[in-house]
């Protein structure tokens, strides 16, 4: 029962300059909050609503910038992969390759992924049961790679909304894997806002809380110092000054369900 | 920030020697957890799943239960009711009267129930959204009672299913009134066992956790001391022997969040 | 395969002269389209959204009206009961006595509405799967009344939302009952204009197009001279001025499929 | 209005005797419908649920039997591409290019895809609101390849389970662009028997009269000889020897929706 892990980061990459200001505050919240942290950015957005969304910098130039992160605060490094032929060199620099939700049944992704070594976060779909992500594992242990976590960020529930169903954490903890709760996108309104979607940041911190207090081994949230303005998922971020707080008050809640 | 009040009882009334057993070890359970205890039982399970459920010993049978468990424990009585004109006569014994998911918008008895100035727990019926129980609650508060609890107890999720929103609760706390969470038949299984509702036992003590996690003034958690040969809600409820580690629990949670 | 019956009139009783001018339209329109008609009226709308929707004629006053329209058309009436005490009365004058779709669990009402020998049209809770209307029509069968319909009105499908899953209908009819698709209140968007209900009426047709395709007994389609402006239901129902091309339409359908 | 086109085929490609087979019988079934028909098959199963399930023959082998059933039936083909560097290649072949419902929201795939010049058909992925679609295919349009196709293939509903929600195919009629009812995949319980889907195929005939009675442009049905057997999607194909009858019926019932 080690105590969870933070996986946090700004969503998109934008610059050197602000992966690295981003890490830093990152950083800073989470030794105080005495939490293991992982950078997480993404160097494509490879799905967004519409084709108005930014794309972001390319695998290449992104790829620099997590490198970078990686050389000046010795963290590791979590970046989304979308096809087969992407992950041997993404996992060159990323620690963490994450399977995004809408491709966790893409048999060729998922096995080189496996294939790289690279612990591989996969993102259960939200058209998944909690109990079919076994199926999934599966595939990316068939490489010999057992270093696997499997994430929830919400189901659909309806149209344009997901709930985040609770249940899903002990019952993907049953496959011995452990479990990631994404607070960011399980709060996401997709496609809520006609070409993007929307997202009810307010709802970040207490189903965090809830998350821990069921028991999961790590938190994904995404941050930013401006949501309003960040290029994509800014509904649904938490402001990077409001990170120390709520670093503070999640590490008490694991602290005490841990004990 | 008052501490969490447990609400539980063994769902259906079964003899006034059951009810005072099991009001003597929930009273013992939650002395020992410092946590206010309101006793509930219902004296008439109206809407089963089909025929051959019990439906219980009939309301004055069962209302002189209630009124001789209330006089030797000193504790407040909630119990369910199904018409209007049973509303007076069960306020006569129970200090708070609850309002089934199912009859959540029955206007007549939302009324009659008000009237009484009994405490009401409504119940959000599985079909309503949280924001649609602040006109339920309107309902009630015409009749000049204020006196009004909403409780959580799961959202139809496909068939013979729930999910638990635990944004309900602080989506429902904006009415100003204490928010409920029901981990008893938020985890029931409508229907799934033909003619009768399933359950998932091991789900109470995590969803409790949680709802208190994000935050809430009650926890409903019905208990019997052999579930799985209880006259109704057997699947879900817990074992009475497991209450007092339970409540130990859920108490350090709650301590830590309102601290 | 009898051609389908067409169960339709105003939603809510509004006076003798509005009730007898709209049963004329519907009977014009049902016998220009050879089609069995049925008279639909509430005369008490017990479980608004709101307070403030309009609760119509009361009982007696309704029953009255009720009464005149068939004395003067001769065609079968169908009505809504919310309490059992209320069936008997209502069956005094209603050949067809309706559960509304909250309340097709409650035992004591489906019991006694059975009692009366009036046929009873159950609609399917929002909260229930099809086969679970099995347990549901086994209750008024227990009465010795077997004049039952099962009526399919749409399914909670996230907040808000209604959803018509289509395969209900033949699921449904494996109990051996007649099945209705009500067309009205499947387009419903329950809560969707804050104190009260919205609707897409603009759906009605198209689905009740594809009842008929799927194959049912018969269609509820609720239908005014002024929809936007009547009391209950308005945004779901379809003009009446609309219902003769409508319903030529629908028979057209009917006749083709049970051909 | 022009009469419905059908799009069938064995789901996953087996052998080249093997689809010369079934094109022969769909072609026959769908002339003596009157009935346009388009050949579809897969070379990949590329997102199977577990590992277990058979992959298919690959595309070079794949595609060299797809241009024999076009050679020798002169009807158009339809295959389904996963990865944006096998559009190019497969369109050599295919005159309809697909884009599987979990990939929807690829903006490299549906950019490659749309650069062919081939139709594409984009299933709508189970996780999104019909109107989210416009920013679908106007990813599509971006290349300037407006040959689009909207296809309807369920929505998740809870877990395990789709539902086919009808007032999707005028929604996305709204765009302009030619709507599909995928009455296969519709009635698909998506991991429904552990390792694989369950599936419904008494429901396919119905729900495809449906989609036809609220009105669209095409049809979606795999078949095969002894779905029992098949490699893929067994459980919700119509054996071919049933297509004939199946056919004929659908062919009357849009014959008269759209006269």
């Amino acid at each position: 029962d080690a105590p969870f892990a933070l996986i946090s980061g700004p969503c998109q990459l934008e610059s050197l300059e602000h992966a690295l200001m981003m890490a830093e505050r990152i950083r800073d919240a989470a030794e105080a909050a005495r939490t293991p942290w992982i950078f997480k950015a993404s160097y494509d957005k490879a799905n967004r609503s519409s084709l108005e969304g930014k794309r972001g910098l390319g695998m290449e130039k992104g790829l620099e910038i997590l490198a970078e992160v990686k050389a000046r605060f010795g963290c590791p490094i979590l970046t989304d992969v979308h096809e087969p032929g992407h992950c041997a060199r993404a996992a060159e620099v990323a620690d963490l390759l994450q399977i995004p939700a809408f491709l966790c049944r893409q048999t060729d992704l998922l096995l080189a992924a496996g294939e790289t070594g690279a612990a591989i976060n996969v993102k259960k779909g939200q058209f998944l049961a909690p109990w079919d992500m076994a199926n999934v594992a599966a595939k990316i242990a068939s490489t010999g790679n057992e270093r696997i976590m499997l994430c929830e960020r919400g189901t659909s529930f309806g149209y344009n909304m997901l709930v985040s169903d609770l249940r899903s954490l002990p019952i993907m903890a049953e496959t011995g894997y452990p479990v990631v709760f994404d607070a960011t996108h399980s709060v996401q309104l997709p496609g809520g806002q006609g070409t993007s979607s929307g997202g009810q940041r307010q709802f970040v911190p207490p189903l965090a809380r809830a998350a821990l207090a069921v028991g999961c081994a790590a938190l994904f949230i995404e941050t930013h110092e401006d949501p309003d303005n960040a290029p994509s998922d800014g509904p649904n971020m938490v402001p990077v000054s409001e990170l120390p707080a709520l670093l503070a008050r999640l590490r008490a809640v694991d602290d005490l369900i841990k004990s």
